[in-house]
């Protein structure tokens, strides 16, 4: 069961040629869900190779354009696939007004439901498999991190310990592990805690941008195995950087540290950075956190079931 | 005095990695004119490096996706630059509706004035130096091509013939260049087509994307130094192309023929050509009319003064 992040894009404010604007995909056992649409999404789409159209779901952090300028054409493009299922759009308030627009200025042709759903903080998806969490950050307008995260999979069966209880292999072993009692041959009942071990983790990923520094973010991203994190700005304009409501590289690498996550990808740098100077960025942000990676377009992230 | 004319993107419908969406760039002695807008305009305007921010005037040919989504971008990015005199964008009716909408719902930093004409068939701009003149196709929504057109130039100035009318060197040349009648020292009257050729053809340069095959569109392109034309199918999908409402390679060809026009670019390829496969419209349209171009992104097109 794959569960994959790629980096679509990492600019912050205009696309460059090496740098689309801040977008990412995660690819979950088949189903896509995406996280911001600007400009050039769909491009890093066509040459990741993915079989990108049909989207399950899309998360839009806030209602600037270099978030959401890319939308119309992914909602058209989702359009030239079979799909019975609607596509459900998380943002800000404005987010419908944006989709509504676009549909009635610019005829797109849709042949499936879209749904536009406004969010708070707190659970929006609640999915058997997984949840998916928003939280609001302070940015310039109202803007959302999100974090997707599995939810617990039943423990590891352990046949030897099975065998030796004297559990006979078949049916039973299978209803252990689907977390039903059992009745032995000879009387006995044998309950799933003496042969399957603790639940194990879900994977837990996080995206966070655009936004001031806010000390709870690292409690919503605790323990994620991936964060892609705004780190607009060296930290030696972390003055600059809140006045226009965005984040230092160190800030992002604070998060990451006090959150514990596994692994933090930068996105959203400043285009005032040129490919060159964006280790500047990274050297800033490891100082708090070592394991900060360079994140850049197409960079993919696939993280492994746990246990 | 220069003039040239910068394919941004070539693409129809969806950009590919290597062709952006269908728009182009004329600068024109400084000036700059934009023709459409989608994603991945600005991406191209930078890795021209032209000074771009401060463009003058943006056509648009019709409210598409494909062909508007850009904009935002653009204008955004237009507030970086000290400007005093207003951006003025033409297109048809709802382009007015799409620039409100924008700025309304994406809050837009915009420090600058912005003016949004809707255009009519006819001349829509009328400068002491050029004109640009819209003319409607025939697409799913309204949707019109622009020409722009410089105006004529004074005739070349013969200095041999001067001095063989015994004209003196100096200020009596300068006044007969600027079209004044002279009094030689001796009095006799000289006149300015005397010692001045007849007035200089402008540069021309026209716009045709998406249409059916009009025969009205030759007339209006004729002469065009440079016709950058939609040629989204191959010749053999001519039945598709029209149910469509878009012209084949070779129905371009045609144009350019019946216009004699000195070059044609075809633009806005369909995305089902691979790269390799763009030869294929390319030798239909050369059937009709072989001086075709295959236009690719960030190609030039610089146009010289005549004569």
């Amino acid at each position: 069961m794959n569960f994959e992040v790629f980096a679509l894009g990492t600019s912050g404010m205009m696309p460059l040629p090496n740098r689309f604007l801040t977008s990412a995909m995660l690819r979950r056992d088949g189903d896509l869900f995406l996280f911001d649409c600007g400009e050039g999404t769909q491009v890093s789409l066509k040459m990741l190779n993915l079989h990108w159209k049909k989207i399950d779901k899309i998360f839009i952090s806030h209602m600037h354009a270099d978030h959401v300028t890319g939308l119309p054409g992914i909602l058209m493009l989702s359009s030239q696939v079979d799909r019975t299922e609607p596509l459900v759009i998380y943002g800000p308030a404005k987010l419908a007004d944006f989709v509504d627009a676009s549909r009635r200025i610019l005829d797109m042709y849709i042949n499936y439901e879209i749904i536009v759903r406004p969010v708070e903080e707190g659970v929006i998806v609640d999915d058997p498999l997984y949840t998916v969490t928003a939280f609001s950050l302070d940015h310039t307008k109202p803007c959302f991190g999100y974090v997707f995260e599995e939810k617990k999979r039943p423990g590891e069966f352990h046949p030897e310990t099975a065998a030796s209880l004297d559990v006979p292999r078949g049916p039973l072993w299978g209803k252990l592990q689907r977390g039903e009692n059992v009745t032995t041959p000879d009387g006995r009942t044998i309950t799933p805690d003496m042969v399957v071990g603790s639940p194990r983790s879900g994977r837990k990923f996080s995206y966070v941008t655009d936004t001031l520094y806010l000390p709870k973010i690292a409690r919503f991203v605790e323990n994620s195995d991936l964060l892609l994190c705004e780190g607009m700005f060296t930290g030696d304009m972390e003055d600059a950087a809140k006045e226009k409501k965005h984040m230092t590289a160190t800030q992002a690498g604070m998060i990451a540290r006090d959150a514990h996550v596994k692994k933090m990808g930068l996105i959203h740098y400043s285009p005032r950075y040129s490919d060159a100077q964006l280790r500047f960025l990274v050297d800033d942000a490891r100082k708090m956190f070592p394991k900060t990676i360079l994140t850049r377009d197409r960079m993919s992230f696939p993280i492994a079931l746990k246990d």
